[in-house]
């Protein structure tokens, strides 16, 4: 008799052949230099975030106890969009309980079936989820190519259009023509939803991320989703937008109505980072020079954020390098198809401001060995 | 000139001339007694559950610092796993952020466009858009009616099928057939998906959840999905299921492989929690008298499990009835439609382990007023 897992166990089987299938690692503390993770401004394990996040669960408890319109919502959440509001220059936040539901959140209550969506091709898997969800018409607009999105716009015969982008890509880093898009949606009459997740507390003014470096915060027709989880090491997502738009999503957004609030700790822990952040501005720098320097260790530009990409000749030399690099104490990441927007096989790197100069000088020897055609 | 927000702002005017906008309101800590939340056994704010939360946190940070595969599983997701499988009895188990991304993501990977879903009409939005994200061509069974389940199952003709239910729901708190369920999916050569976010820890064998209480934690044509934001005071979602099912989500979940771990003070708050649960099964009794009484004071049979809903005349009294209940300090809940599955005006309440005796009556007492019929 057949079982209904067959199916499920083929699959496991033609990932295995093909030496695809991911296990999980854990990672003990003191397992070598991350250089995969994102926690870009090194504030997870930064002693006031810890005391950020033992503080709230001391004073709420270990969790909000309820989703945010029964009794979930809880003085620390105010605190902290209120604190979003000062790192970015939006008019206002609505905390949720990750990224990916800000992502899914904005997208099922800013599209719909009367929308056209014109999406950028190299989008996280949460922009995309929420597309779908959406049950907008959506298209897809070659990377970062500014003519396509205008072209794509141009021809809509929805009522509405919404477009969606990253202001920092997630895997290949790279930045998205911010100002454009800005203007052009601006222009046609469309929404803008930018994915801010590897750009806040990395870039702009004081961290507040590419649409305030803009100087457009304040545009009622841009929403800047985020993440609590890279920069701001904790756990978290957030919406930031017009007042009439955040009322919109308390009232219809599901991912925000039908999931329990944020805990505490995750909110207390993310508002101490903000406010190192604010106090620290100098981490930024040290975040870019950081970058700068291991951008050159691999024979690729300064990156726009973060996140830097190295193309390899493919999947085998891929996991070669994460491999080598991990016993040299060193932890990165790779991609291979098909989780590269453009099938190719890439190491994935990233910054972070607490690298002491020391474990920089010695993560570049490593990485300078690593990379193809360098030195 | 048009803005991208008209219709936004045309939206948000005709539920405020419905009287249907919701409002965030912050709950202030000793802002009256919860009969709202879904922490049922009081743990939230447990002792021992905060004390996980901070030396998760003083352990590993504000956050998991990355996605679960990257390097963000840590040694507590590892606990934590083997606290879920020791309560539940199910052999595998795998850690989310939230409860939503766990039924995203078990829907997602369980069912696909050559699926036929046969989910119950009310079954809670994270299960449905799961639904509606997986492709499989979705029909919707009466609620908790075994025969109409047998009867769409008969009709399908796409190669697969999967039952969806939750096994305690979280509107009504009725309990769903679970055995009659299991028993039917094996029969038929489908995978039942049953959310047990409002049973576990608060019925079955030493709270494992009614799947457990069936004796079934095992079959592995049942995948059951959890929250550790209800019962266990925290934040986080679980899949529990067999080894095959947890590597292919590992490997397919695009709501786990693209989101950040679960952060380390939010597993540490759950996996206290487990271990309070584990130490005090008589919290179990306890939830259980106190759910017995306050379901007679509100003059409806005792409930499945810590759930209640009682009905009311209209959307008018139902609200009147939670501002007179505040007004005595006593939060509880109400769903108008549109948000009631069948279209009725309800009062949510939820009984909770810790409300001691003295509350308890006074709550009993104050409720006693509000309820239809009663008296
Ligand atoms: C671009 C982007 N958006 C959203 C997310 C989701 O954020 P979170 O991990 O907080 O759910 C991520 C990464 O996880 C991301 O890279
Ligand atoms: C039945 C059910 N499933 C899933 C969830 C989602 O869980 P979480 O709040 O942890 O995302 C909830 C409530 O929030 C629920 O009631």
């Amino acid at each position: 008799m057949n079982s209904p897992l067959d199916w499920i166990r083929a699959a496991a089987a033609s990932r295995d052949a093909a030496g695809l299938t991911r296990r999980l690692v854990t990672t003990k503390t003191g397992d070598g230099l991350d250089l995969a993770g994102n926690d870009y401004l090194g504030l997870r394990t930064h002693p006031a975030v810890i005391a950020g996040a033992v503080a709230a669960a001391e004073t709420y408890g270990g969790g909000a106890g309820a989703s945010r319109l029964v009794s979930g919502t809880l003085p620390i959440h105010d605190e902290l969009e209120a604190a979003l509001t000062a790192l970015t220059g939006a008019p206002s936040a609505l905390v949720l309980s990750t990224g990916y539901a800000a992502n899914l959140a904005a997208l099922t209550t800013l599209a719909d079936a009367g929308t056209l969506i014109v999406s950028d091709e190299h989008t996280h898997a949460s922009l995309i989820d929420g597309c779908r969800l959406s049950r907008a018409a959506v298209t897809v607009s070659r990377h970062n190519d500014l003519d396509h999105v205008a072209d794509l716009l141009s021809r809509r015969d929805a009522p509405r259009a919404v477009v969606v982008a990253e202001s920092i890509y997630s895997v290949l880093g790279d930045a998205a023509p911010v100002e454009d898009l800005i203007a052009l949606t601006d222009e046609v009459g469309a929404l803008l939803i930018i994915d801010e997740a590897h750009a806040l507390g990395v870039v702009g003014p004081r961290g507040g991320g590419l649409v305030a470096a803009a100087g457009q915060a304040g545009a009622e027709h841009v929403v800047v989703t985020g993440t609590l989880s890279k920069a701001f090491g904790s756990q978290g997502g957030a919406v930031l937008s017009s007042p009439d738009i955040r009322e919109h999503l308390v009232n219809t957004a599901r991912p925000f109505i039908y999931d329990t609030g944020l805990a505490p700790a995750a909110a207390g822990a993310a508002l101490a980072a903000l406010g190192v952040l604010a106090d620290h501005p100098e981490l930024l720098d040290r975040l870019g020079a950081t970058a700068a320097r291991l951008a050159e260790a691999c024979g690729v530009p300064t990156p726009a954020g973060a996140v830097m990409s190295v193309r390899m000749p493919g999947p085998h030399e891929a996991v070669d390098a994460v491999e080598l690099a991990r016993a040299h104490g060193i932890r990165i990441g790779c991609f291979r198809p098909p989780s590269t927007p453009d099938g190719s096989s890439r190491l994935r790197l990233t910054a972070h401001a607490d690298l002491d100069d020391a474990d920089l000088e010695r993560a570049c020897a490593v990485l300078e060995t690593l990379v193809p055609d360098h030195g």
